[in-house]
């Protein structure tokens, strides 16, 4: 007797569904339609809605490089990465958007946050630290994507928001009006690098031991936090 | 003769709609009808559903408290009016999600964005860094929300993201491995805290007009970037 379901063509025929139709457009009810079963059946196989999601998500980060240009720096090498993830959410209508939502769980998520783990070890970052650096990372990127996705572009020339910041009044706002050119300044590509570089720059100097010091870092002092971590 | 058609009345609509039902429960045709007019009427009023979002998102900033505690540090007013931000797009359901796609426009954006800026002067920011640092740090809390809104939680104890964590393969992936209780580890507001610091941090280190070299600040350089500004 043949067995056409299955957890991989449950998640085969999901991604195909928000692939082409985004966020909006995929369902446990569609799904199960279009693998002509009913939905209580797939719950034999994915715990729900959330667990397809993150099956989904897993499989189209199948595309990420994790291991680009090999002989630069890790720093050069974590951007690249986080690129590649950028460009793979970008391709896909939704899939920022389902992102933002979801926890990928997977191979190919495993192999996105040792990569990242890696190369944050390489730059000198503890465990502890680099295992919230790479969900701040990994949020920053998606939130980028999915900002964009809206069609946010703060730079739009003449469009309302330029505007409305180009009208701004001194006297209200001298903070803003003096920095009117700034905020509208740069491309998405010139943003996105410089957000990265401070994150980066930010987890250098925020090792989480140190959380609670206002100032230097002090690598030395036992890492409370992580040790009654769950 | 009587003119019930105003943008007020309209963002008004609008914003109850997002309210009660969510960023789906809300469009042009909705408002429109609700105020027993034709959508095509509403475009004298407002450009599009783009400049509504803006409007909406503004008119819900009112109650973000721009001006709490005196007397306590920039650093820790900054993240004062941070938080009440994340508070105000918690509070309705659709309005982080909304934010993400959307930059407001009028006198709470204004409000919010000037304190922002006078308080990172205050920290020693420059104008240009401190214009795109505003962008940085409103993105990185819309996109917390977003993703609480969405129900992730790492942390959420024995859920399917808990259990392939636990489970990972040392040899596969053995930096995942060695951090697999810190990846789970925290509440969403220690993470919450620790990444605004590292953020502020990076700030700090990477004024704008050091973008292009890896290592050290050099403030005195002229700021190239911003003079082609629009």
């Amino acid at each position: 007797m043949k067995q056409p379901l299955s957890r991989d063509s449950i998640v085969t025929e999901a991604l195909r569904q928000l692939t082409s139709s985004g966020i909006a457009g995929m369902s446990l009810r569609k799904v199960a339609a279009a693998l002509e079963t009913g939905p209580a059946t797939l719950y034999a196989y994915v715990e729900g809605l959330s667990e397809l999601h993150a099956l989904i998500l897993d499989r189209a980060l199948a595309k990420v490089t994790v291991r680009p240009t090999a002989n630069t720096s890790w720093r050069d090498r974590l951007q690249r990465l986080l690129r590649s993830y950028a460009r793979v959410l970008t391709a896909s209508p939704g899939l920022a958007q389902l992102a933002l939502g979801t926890i990928a769980v997977g191979p190919n998520a495993l192999r996105i946050t040792e990569a990242l783990m890696a190369l944050l070890e390489e730059g000198g970052v503890d465990p502890a630290t680099g295992a919230w650096a790479v969900d701040l990372l990994m949020l920053y990127v998606t939130a980028i994507v999915a900002e964009r996705g809206g069609g946010v572009d703060p730079a739009a020339p003449k469009g309302f928001v330029a505007r409305a910041v180009d009208a701004v009044s001194e006297r209200d706002y001298p903070h803003v009006h003096a920095a009117r050119e700034q905020l509208l300044s740069g491309t998405g590509e010139e943003r996105f690098a410089w957000a990265l570089q401070v994150i980066l720059e930010g987890i250098l100097r925020r090792p989480r031991s140190s959380a609670v010091e206002p100032a230097a870092t002090t690598k030395s002092r036992p890492r409370k936090r992580s040790a009654h971590a769950r």
